[in-house]
């Protein structure tokens, strides 16, 4: 693989009540290591990257446990900053059938959240790198992961990085500390050759609405509202996902570049889901890959909507799978035991 | 939430092989509480109610467990008794696919079934309450529970109490006793306002066939038999399930009241069942809340329908959800992560 | 039940990570015990036939456990022996959805297959029995056991014994030693009154193709080729799988004997599968069965079929259910819970 | 049991590592509940009392199910309120041989902290009530817990409460919002009969030294001065703890009274130690069941030390055992299985 | 090894709160199989022996299992009955440093108590037999194995076998059913050349007491009197325990013989005690295992006394350990890992 | 911390029996990465050293999570080569009581002993190092592991680094090849300036005995004539142990400097141990640590000592602490609960 990945994110620990009980039904948590970015560079590394996370983790065990989880993954940690205050964390219940999971987030507060812009000196950390991933958990935090997002992508661009945005957006977080999202998030998306993210994320930051009548045609309404208003962006991808339970989706997924070609993976279906969380994260994962690996859009399309559909599949919020795995699902090769 | 619902049956626990194993198969029981009128008190108490179980625990830390348990769930203890005697048990086999659930049940000379029926201050015990509720596995545990359940429920219609009763036929232990069904059955349901009962229950107990061709119409032609042999009786209601597979049901509802009207909860497709055992529990005790709340009886069906889909989805006999959960179960809204 | 029946293959342990994650995901292995053989002993066991493995353990705490295990079930063991060497193991990952499983074979150098034929005193072991069943596996494991296996087969025929053989074709374990799998292979089928194979297997054997257009042709056109080479054989028979994804399956099968009969056992939906390994055994044990209790052909298709079908709901290698668990599949009853 | 006993403080959820491992060593958590308020209400209600909490908790199923388990445990938890913001929480490494235990605190925000004091009608929450306890733990949360715990201790004297206390000082928590703890410790202190500290509180809380010569006189020297300093002040009371390893203290207790009376209860040899948090909290409900239940001073000290040291051999933060296991503790009955 | 031995009891479940916890203080149970005879014809076979349990299961798999689980131990059971009526348990709080250990036996109207005593034809059972072994809990469960007790003992002594009888004296059993144990266990005890029994056991059965002032002198006394009593009796032999917490005992035991020899096995320090349950039938089968292999009565008894030492170290009923293990421990061999 | 330490030795998955089970009680494996030279070289990383790992792993899923697991421990992994082979692994009883701990070990074939010395650049892998270790393990495994460890000094030796030996003799790994361990040895140790090595392995290695009176004085006497033997030899140094019982020793450590100075740090005694295995590579690192920031002989030793102690308090084979939690065990800080 060419070329190093730097992500900007926060870890997070997944307090998850085990098999498909509520919450404290019994007296465990099984734990995971996630966050958006992190999950797109744990599927980096695997898929053989030079993948970098750039992050703050509190200063005590469950801070080194976590950089711990994604070292151990390949993922370049060197740079990884330490800090007081506490850890992110999330409570999950996995939901069965017409019973949706649910999430608590606890992560305000977090030694990630409360370091101040000026710790990160984005020169440095991106000279040499070539691609800067972020998405849109890292600016809803607060004003000061705001800033240093700005700053990051800014700099990435200037430095002659490619970069690439994920919508991923949460309003209650923005709620909690009263950010505006379309104003930071538009300066993200002006520094952005390649954006995940669909009509509802661009409805957000537009300000606007997409009112066609079928997702599709609101994706690409959506796509050519974001080429006209984001000089830079070259392509916008998502994935769209139908549910008829909670354990059984079908996924696909679309791209629209800038000159105009819509690209379309068709759908998988996926029944007896084991983890849905980090699909997205996979996808993106999916398709930077292939995009750095000289795929045409419509192959790393494919090779994208396969690692999200993996990922379902495995427990945790990392795709832990590599570039063969991934390539065996786009190629429909047989389900038998591989012996 | 208005009003007080008292249910009088016997607590048990259930001892089930982990992991869809066979009996044993490792050295280890997954340990849950239970009861079929200790599971409608429970959800209950989830929805809001002042819920109480009467009932009679062993003089043994297996007893304290048991009652701590739906304590811990909110519902009213305060009138259990202790006794000698022995814990309830039953052993369990989670099947799956084409392989049947097997339940092995180990209740024989508990403190329950062993409770003298003058133990039992009715009098007292209901004064103040508004619903009294009972199913046919407390008379079929044998001679004192049989009378306690007719002394209770004559009693609450005496006190004007609404009185609902749930079928629950077990052959096995009548036979055990050599108990006749039909006549205690008869004595209770005589006092019932509402039963939750199919053809194959009123079969039993008017001695007699419903040999229609069809389901609906079984059930049909049955509540109209209740309700010429019943006085009291206002409304009788059941789910109606199909089995495609041990994991793959449908299930649907269906309720016909003593004026004639036939109320259905369409088929919900229950794939990749988690636990199906207190489905039964949680459609009453949805009903049952849908009538106290003053929904129409449409509404209360179909809320009992979804509380019955939904329990599914949870590991143990009760169904731990809140009236919100249903509701939006009824509404069918999408399956995603809740953040 | 009518005569013994004996098993000639190694005892395998199989480490297992938990609960659909990946290879050490989490620190820990589930540990069932296996092998091609055992597990056609084990079943034969549970339907109650004097069933036997003939076997070599390792002289240690393993190997023990390993017979023990077996021993349980009610195989007769008592003339397993021990040796130095390991003791054989597989790593399992257990896939799903479209991820598949994966089996890393770590069996070299194994105390069976470290064992000089001259061990096997075949003229003793098999007086008195009725019936001989071995795999493909014992003769790809070396030099040593294909040899014995060869002896063991003609001295059952000799003995007047019927002898069965299950294709088993796993080409990495023969390019181990490069062993000429159709010359050894041969020998053995010459010596078969009963073999479970398909079109795959006997293209490796007779060192030809069937290039039929389907399935069932390609079944027909391989049972042909193998009467005509092999003078003993009276019955060919296979499941026919088809994938969907990992968690689902269909699975028929398909007898063709000497004299042009041709069964078939309608296909059975196999979803949410619990466990796949060992079915193709669990298959060969409900034919064998019910040849030996005077079921006719088709019967005893169909009840290996409905056998093969309920492994895929047990965890672990072995087909635990009796009789009339598999016989009540056949007649495809109800599937609630049995109580 | 005579009286009801108000406890009032912040519900905590324990996540610790399992069996002895370090942080995430494997990647699961046990849960449990305590608190140190908590702790003391539901070993009271195990002895027999009315006790109840008064507390906030969040308005998520985290605190649901830490309400829940207090509750199954019989405490009276109906005057718990809920509130916005998090749960408390704090991860534990259980130490081992010269390993110390590590607590993480991961309690700042919580739902209990952030509530303000006029959410408490000390007035009506009090009335009926026979006895008032807090530990040191409250008014450290910060200046709503600080105000809400003064206004409850005065309200209690006035409405002839008895009120316990117990030091608990925690540096760290006080620290974090720089209150100042002997200001605030002195008021609460001015109403309590009786305390549970040592030489180390009291050194803080009357910002001196106790510096003789053991620790016997150190604790004879801090209790004349608290009794100089507090006028409604009647017993001080302390376990005195001599740790050999982490697995193997020695524990004793003194009290000394008013009038100059000193108890003491002798050493009783831990070894093999189970879980150590808690114990504190065991001994004062020890003591608060022998003094409201009329033993005499020494048997009330020797009661509350029997249950600390029963405490070290239960998982969790609750002493779970009932007065007989206490009594036979401190009767030193034979340790062999009771059948 | 020479020789069968039969031994006749029950097979209990043992349902045990795992790690130290209260009774379902998490929702689990751990399960062992066990019984004293079990238990003593378990730790046989695994030196060597020909050992066979006399037993009835009930019809059901829990019977089954527990079968399957002596077998795999190699213990002969195709003599083992099976019959209507439930599966013995016993319910089990392991306790720790100074909280004893709990049991509470559910184990009325099982299967074993309920068979009658003409369904065991002892002649052709013991015919061809060694030694005969049997305990007090026997007898202790109700009249028809008391029977069947007295009915065996006698044919052995006919059939010229060894007889031997450990006292294991249960009053909760004998009063359940009001059986006079004196009557009975004088009868059964005249049958025997060996027997594990104290002071106590006697005081019982001869209905006197030994109010010497130390223990070996009682058991000296209480020995005398045995020999007195009973013709045939040849050894009287016992451990002696003594209990400095729950997780710390010495054991040392004492034999004497009718001809008034007195033999002692030096105490052996006990800490770190993982699972009491089991010891003194672990010492009775070393005991029977010295004898039976021509060891000297002293050698008998150190290794008796070594093997009820390391079933303190096994998790479960059952000492699972060899010989060679065994007479390391005799032997006081190092400690350090074995490589 | 100054200077790049560099190890080189096998990578080992130990799979243990959990909870003092015997060898496959219950079905399942607790899962631990570990290896003599990976162990000293996590502690190292743990210690805050630039370790790394020279070592080559299986191509296959077991062989990358072995990798990873270091690598999360901070180990440099870069030079980790990957070969055909199987994956190395020892089978674990943890021992108690007076039951000793046993291991099964299962490593020959795996692909690091398969391995030819030419893969290994040692000028390369060498050079900008500042220390070497390896252990006696490594040459035990075969003529090609033997060959690059002599290889691997020698190279480190002609490059200015430090060496360090560790004996860990194992006869057993020697016998399997034949390889002559003495003649092998003595040319590593030539190059060794310090070594870890008690009289026992100067023994075998100068193939002579040291028959002093006690302990001591045989590790002085081996140190002088290791002097003697090896020019470059500075320090000799070992623990002593002494067994009370598997969960009980005693451990002290002694060295001995080329100049005829002793030094001695006192015992520490070992009781409720957790898991033994890895002391040795614990102190060696311990050692190695002290020496390489400049503490003098003594507080090296001392501070290699407490480590060795410190790892019996933590499960599986890495002392994963840090350098303040060794140095508060050489404080002898109290033990009591960190908040």
């Amino acid at each position: 693989m060419s070329g190093r990945i730097v992500c900007f994110g926060e870890l997070l620990l997944r307090l998850a009540a085990p098999e498909r009980q509520l919450m404290l039904q019994s007296p465990a948590f099984e734990v995971h290591v996630g966050g958006a970015e992190a999950n797109v560079a744990v599927s980096l590394a695997k898929f053989g990257h030079l993948a970098e996370l750039i992050s703050v983790i509190p200063e005590n065990p469950l801070g080194m446990a976590a950089l711990g989880e994604i070292r151990k993954h390949g993922v370049d940690t060197r740079n990884i900053l330490s800090a007081p205050g506490r850890m992110g964390l999330y409570f999950l219940v996995q939901g069965a059938m017409q019973r949706p999971s649910e999430v608590i987030y606890d992560r305000a507060g977090s030694a990630f959240a409360s370091t101040q812009p000026a710790r990160y000196d984005w020169q440095t950390l991106l000279t040499g790198a070539d691609w800067f991933h972020v998405s849109g958990v890292t600016p809803a935090l607060g004003d000061s992961t705001a800033n240093a997002a700005m700053e990051a992508v800014r700099t990435a661009r200037k430095l002659g990085l490619k970069v690439s945005f994920d919508g991923n957006f949460r309003p209650k977080l923005w709620q909690a500390w009263q950010g505006h999202a379309p104003t930071i998030l538009r300066q993200i998306m002006s520094e952005a050759d390649l954006m995940f993210a669909d009509h509802r994320d661009m409805a957000v930051v537009l300000e606007t609405d997409f009112a066609e009548s079928n997702t599709e045609t609101q994706i690409q309404s959506a796509a050519s509202a974001a080429f006209k208003a984001f000089p830079h962006l070259q392509k916008f991808t998502t994935t769209i996902r139908v549910q008829h339970s909670v354990d059984h989706h079908s996924i696909s997924a679309m791209m629209v570049t800038r000159d105009g070609q819509v690209h379309r993976a068709p759908a998988i279906e996926l029944t007896s889901i084991v983890d849905r969380i980090g699909a997205g994260d996979a996808f993106a994962a999916g398709v930077l890959h292939g995009l750095t690996v000289n795929m045409d859009d419509r192959q790393a399309l494919c090779f994208g909507l396969a690692a999200a559909a993996l990922k379902h599949s495995i427990p945790g919020d990392f795709n832990l799978l590599g570039i063969d795995d991934v390539a065996a699902c786009v190629a429909e090769e047989r389900y038998d035991v591989r012996r």
